[in-house]
């Protein structure tokens, strides 16, 4: 389907009580364990969407809108989340989220964006121009994966659990596809 | 890491909240739309769960005290949901899980399983001889493929929308593992 805005903002405004009820309080066995090194928690997730609020989505609309594809986006530091989640605890970050992605949401409402507005060009550092409509529908899909990610990450705990049933959980057989 | 009851008890109580939080009023276009010919929609996920409530858990986990290997259990009908969930709403389907798996939950907790009874032989009718550890576990395992499996048919939504940034996205580069 083609990007709608009000579906997209009604996706964005759900993921942090749909993560915070699926994470919060739950065991570290699920929330801080990965699937091996340089891989990901649920914590290190929740943590990389905060990185995402404060630098990535709402900053980039703005260059979008207020420079066109005539300045390029800064590059997104995906392990910016790693120093700024130090010594804090999953219900900090789910917290944090929550309050971020409100705020976002709040000032994207207020942009009122009409069609004209979401077919401007921007430029990417790699990916060369796009428009802001994709990088809004990009935000929700990014949701998505990471959502996906978590409920593989914690299924991979219970890897060896399962027994034979690990034949018929399509999860355990994700093999991330990150570039 | 090895099967725990509690922790496994602690996943499977908080799946109902995130599908509800994720999923409720969300638009159509988002909840009812699948990936193709025989692919599942959000809603169809929701309709598969309860049904697994009704069927497959909790009856297959008293099979296992009663009969323990003597007895296979029922075939899981991976389609019956289809004809349960018809006529309703997404929404009545969000209250009927949560109802359903709260009970599961409470009659599973009142069994006060011990070790013993963890290590219980069944017999599935494909997969041979499973003990009750592996199908508690597999409970667990089985919510988090459907979260997967959720998260991945809502980014397909948006497959053509985010242009370029798809390169980016593992979860459009999913492809379901199903068996």
């Amino acid at each position: 389907m083609q990007h709608d805005l009000d579906q997209t903002i009604s996706l964005l405004g759900r993921t942090p009580a749909a993560l915070n009820a699926l994470l919060r309080d739950l065991p570290d066995a699920w929330t801080l364990r990965n699937e091996g090194a340089n891989t990901w928690s649920a914590f290190d997730v929740v943590g990389h969407l905060i990185h995402g609020e404060r630098t990535d989505w709402m900053p980039r609309a703005r260059m979008i809108l207020e420079f066109g594809e005539t300045r390029a986006f800064e590059p997104f530091d995906r392990l910016g989340q790693l120093r700024e989640s130090q010594g804090k605890l999953l219900g900090e970050l789910l917290d944090e989220f929550a309050r971020l992605r409100a705020e976002n949401l709040r000032e994207l409402r207020g942009l009122n964006l009409g069609q004209k507005d979401l077919e401007r060009f921007g430029q990417h550092p790699e990916l060369g121009v796009i428009t802001l409509s994709q990088l809004l529908a990009t935000w929700a899909v990014h949701d998505m994966t990471h959502l996906h990610q978590v409920s593989r990450v914690m299924a991979h705990q219970y890897r060896e659990a399962v027994g034979p049933w690990s034949a018929y959980l399509g999860v355990l057989r994700c093999a991330a596809h990150s570039s």
